[in-house]
Formats: C-alpha cells, sequence, structure tokens
C-alpha cells in the first residue's frame, strides 16, 4: 500500500538533516518557526532540479538529494553567509520507498555537514522536480555581492572546473573514459563540493563573489557585469583537474572550464591592497584556489593567451554532443 | 524569439510583488537578503502547484499564480504570522509570454494586498510546476499552532467551506451551475482569499490554528490530534455559502464543507475564558466566522446532528466523479 504524505514525511524526513537549538517548531505545523540572530541580516535562496533537464533521469537517489542541497548550498556561499534552515518541495512520479530512502541519505547527510536543519516542506504527486530554499545568515552588511568589484581587483576560482560538464558527458555516455578518471569525474558531477566555509572566510578579503554553476567564462562575465567593469581571464592559470586534463588534453580541459556547468566552484574578486593578507591568511594549497585573471574597465569577459584575445561561443552544453 | 532567464525575470518578476525597506537585496544575484525586525520569529512555508494535480491544466494563469501564493499566505494566517517575502520556483514547459504575464499579473496583485516582496526564485525548463517559499514573522513566542488547543476549546472556522471544491468541480465540468452561481463558485477556486488579517489578530485570542486546505473535518482533525484532544463538529453550524446550498442542498452542501478541499479558510480553536473578548473585539459578522463545535477529551473528529454522531468518508475529491 502507498504511504501517505504525513507518514513519508514522518518516515524519510524529520531528523533527516542537523538539529539545530533555533528552530523554535519544525516539520508538522503549518509553516516553521526559527530564531535569528541578532545583528545578521537574512540570506534566502531558491534552486530547482527537475529530472532530465539538470539531472539524468536516472542519477542515483542519493546524488539526487545531495544535489539538490548542495546548488542551493552553494548559492549562499557565494554570498559569505552560514546556512542554517531549508524547506523541501518535493514532487514525485510514484511512492519508492527505495528512491526515497536514498535521496534522503544524500540530501541528510550533506545537510548535517553544514549543520543545516530541514524545516519543513511540502511533497506532492507530478513529474519528478525538486525545489529546495535555503536560508541562512551574514552579520548586517558583511554579505558578498556579485556587484562590489572594480577595475584591478584580482579574479580568483576555488577547486577546478570543467570537472563536472564532463562527469555528465560520461554519466550519459556522451564521452567514454577509463574507469577511474570516470569515478572521479563522475564523483564530481554527482556530489559537487559547496564552497562554504571558504564562502565565509572570503567576506574578510573579497569585494564580489558568484558560484561557478553556468560556466566560469559566463558567471566571472555576470560577476564583472554586476560590478560594471570587465573580466580578463588568463588561458594558461585556468585551473583544470589532473584527470579531466589526461582525459581531454589541455587545450579541450581549459574549454570546458571555461564553458562547461555544475562546478558550484566560487568565483571572487579581491581588491590589490587584500591580496598579501588574502594569500597570508588563507593559503591557496590549503583552500584551494586560484588566480585567474583580473577585473578591468573595459566591459565583457575574455580569455586571453600569449597577449591574445580567444575566441569561445558559450555553448557550455553541446561539447560532446 | 524565446527569452533567456535573466531576461524573462527581468521582465515579469522584478518589481512584480511589494517594495519593502527591509529587503537589503532583491532578485538578481545568488541569494537575497533581508532584515528580520528584533523580538520576532522567522516563520517560513513552502507549497507547490503542479499542473493537472492541484489545478486543472488549462486554469487561468491569473488564478495559478495568485493560488501559488495563496496557500502559502494561509500557511502563514494559520500562524498568525505577517508575510513579507516570497520565492518563487517556477519550472515552465515553455516560455508562453501571455501566460507569464497573466501568471505574474496574480501572483503580483496577491503579493501587494499582502505587502510581500518577490525577492528571489529559480525558473526552470520542465512540467508546469510552482512552488512558492513564503517568509514572514511573529513576535516570539506568539506563533498560533495546531497543538496548543484543550478539551473544552471552542472550535471557530471563519468564511464558508466547500465552495471552492465545487468551484473545482464547475472547472473539471464534473458539475453544472447555472451562470451567477457557476462564477461565483468558480471565483472561490480560482481565487480564494488567504485570511491573513484575522490569523494575526487570532494570537490574541486562539489556542490553536490550522488552515482548511484538505476537507474542514480532516483538518479540525489534525489540530485536534496535534493538540491530543478530539473534535465535535455540529453538523447543524457548517457554514455554508449560498451559492453551495442552492446548487446542491443543505445536505450536500454541508457534506462537502466537510469534505471538499482547497477552501484556505481559518480553523481555530479558542478557550472558553476567551470567548467573550473574542465576540467583543473581532465581531463574527464582520470578521466572517462561525462556531462551528468543540475539543473534547476523546481522540478522533466527528460530527454530530441532533444529538448523533454521523459517519463520514474523507475521500472528498470523489464527490462528482
Amino acid at each position: 500500500m502507498p504511504i501517505g504524505e504525513s507518514e513519508l514525511i514522518e518516515r524519510y524526513f524529520r531528523g533527516c538533516g542537523a538539529e539545530r537549538a533555533d528552530v523554535v517548531l519544525g516539520i508538522g505545523d503549518d509553516a516553521a518557526l526559527m530564531r535569528v540572530p541578532g545583528g545578521c541580516e537574512l540570506v534566502a535562496a531558491t534552486d530547482t532540479l527537475v529530472a532530465g533537464v539538470h539531472f539524468p533521469p536516472d542519477s542515483p537517489a542519493e546524488s539526487v538529494g545531495h544535489r539538490a542541497l548542495a546548488v542551493n548550498l552553494s548559492d549562499l556561499a557565494a554570498m559569505g553567509a552560514r546556512p542554517a534552515w531549508a524547506l523541501l518541495a518535493l514532487t514525485l512520479p510514484q511512492v519508492d520507498e527505495t528512491w526515497l530512502e536514498g535521496f534522503a541519505t544524500g540530501l541528510g547527510e550533506l545537510a548535517r555537514t553544514h549543520a543545516v536543519a530541514l524545516i519543513g516542506g511540502d511533497t506532492t504527486r507530478g513529474p519528478l522536480c525538486i525545489s529546495v530554499q535555503l536560508l541562512g545568515f551574514v552579520p548586517a552588511g558583511a554579505a558578498l555581492t556579485r556587484s562590489g568589484a572594480r577595475a584591478g581587483d584580482v579574479l580568483f576560482v576555488s577547486g577546478t572546473c570543467g570537472d563536472a560538464a564532463a562527469g555528465l558527458a560520461l554519466e550519459q555516455r556522451r564521452l567514454q573514459a577509463p574507469p577511474e578518471a570516470r569515478s572521479w569525474l563522475r564523483e564530481r558531477f554527482l556530489f559537487p563540493t559547496p564552497r562554504v566555509a571558504l564562502g565565509e572566510e572570503l567576506r574578510r578579503f573579497a569585494s564580489a563573489c558568484i558560484d561557478v554553476s553556468d560556466g566560469l567564462l559566463g558567471d566571472a562575465g555576470k560577476l564583472a557585469s554586476a560590478s560594471h567593469v570587465g573580466a580578463e581571464l588568463a588561458w594558461n592559470e585556468l585551473p583544470v583537474s589532473d584527470p579531466l586534463t589526461a582525459l581531454l588534453g589541455e587545450r579541450r580541459a581549459r574549454e570546458l572550464a571555461l564553458t562547461g556547468g555544475d562546478d558550484y566552484e566560487l568565483c571572487f574578486a579581491v581588491p590589490p591592497a587584500n591580496i598579501a593578507r588574502l594569500l597570508m591568511q588563507l593559503p591557496p594549497q590549503e583552500w584551494r584556489y586560484t588566480r585567474i585573471g583580473a577585473l578591468r574597465a573595459a566591459p565583457g569577459a575574455v580569455v586571453v593567451r600569449d597577449g591574445t584575445v580567444m575566441e569561445f561561443s558559450h555553448s557550455g552544453y553541446q561539447h560532446f554532443s
């Protein structure tokens, strides 16, 4: 017999996330009640994953649960915010208990890692679609935005880019790879690591920040545009992973780093005056970020190689089709 | 040429809701920033509407926009909370600008009525599905919940029940009606009125509150169960509208009031000591609510007619099929 909504919520989602003392009333009433710490602003984001659009319909349930929260954690990380509470709007074609258990495991593990409580939500019948709303907070006036950068600020990105786009192509069999590279790259797509701790630290150094979800070149361009400046990225400095380079060669790996999606890394600008302090207090080897270029007065986002501007299409999704 | 996500958001959703001074940063960055008033708890709810499940696929776009927010406003009303900020996760099969304009109009008008700012969201491609997340606040410790009632508390409901279920049946041509009744009942389904002001006032009087979305009998039962008591409703006191009674006759109208869905009225319990003050300070004729029964020690929710307990199935959706 199919289980009802309230039983489903009881079984899979109560206690799925972290326990937090600032949750006055969690799952089970018409709405949830929380205490926001004094001196803080509330931060809110929502992102939706649709089966067949944002992930292959046969993705592991753990990955779907992980990614549904991760994409929102990445948004809050880009604001320098501390995540706290999540709501889940889950639309399911049918109640598949094995799938639900995997989904709740993937979501719950990442939630507990970041001390996020699942405070409420809604489960409905329909095509598989997951919206997570994530709430958190940031000291008043201290949030990072996309719009605070100036020409001359140095541009960085965390981690490596392009891995997730290759991982998705592997998942969809548009690309082949040896088992080890395949496993690592798929993991980068299926279980991205939102850079929450880095985002919070960057409040002390960065002038602007954005999360890289639609391709580094386009997202760096959005940061630049919101700041009314342009961005110049150095081809040779783009951080690409060894497995990606081994698989695609350096040129295609860097192209994918620029135009692939689903990285969930942070791209951030730092004023020259803060650079020395940044490098000392957040050592790049430990915090894993790379200088990739700078912001400049001329609008647009360009990539420069050996002094020459390169031409790019932004069609990241068509690389392997 | 189809418009892109950011243009779509610019055109239809920026400035769609109310402007609020407590929104530090609205639509357009990775997340939104808001100031929560001191001494308040944050209140959060989310509800999803799926085409073909929660509304007929050919529903007017204005109605879909209105209802997507109304169902969440009703959740906050049930907590006695003041709504403030909404996020919209909108999944669309294609960009239909006429539909989007209607949707934004319906959502925006209701948002402005309740001073709700649209602070962010996400638009994605996929089967038509709308999740709204609504945030608001309530003085710390003052929220209404489902669980505060005691045996002996008097049970009330706002407005009239069953109209929306009949309106949906008319919309789906499972039921026929003369033009005037048809028009009024359809309106009750398509454009429900969340009882936000009443919910805030009830904080001074009520011991528990729930919004009636799944049928009065079931929802009164949920309130009672959360409060560890039972509910006894008086058949003769159930508030039914004249158009509904004229269309279905008194017996079927009252049945539908008990088991139909989508009313978005408030069902609330008031301790005997507060009744006189309630009736004086919130005159029922003006605030439109009706005494429908009482809470009692014995668990369950029953309807009593002339001293006899009546039998009911809870299958509100099958009335006209």
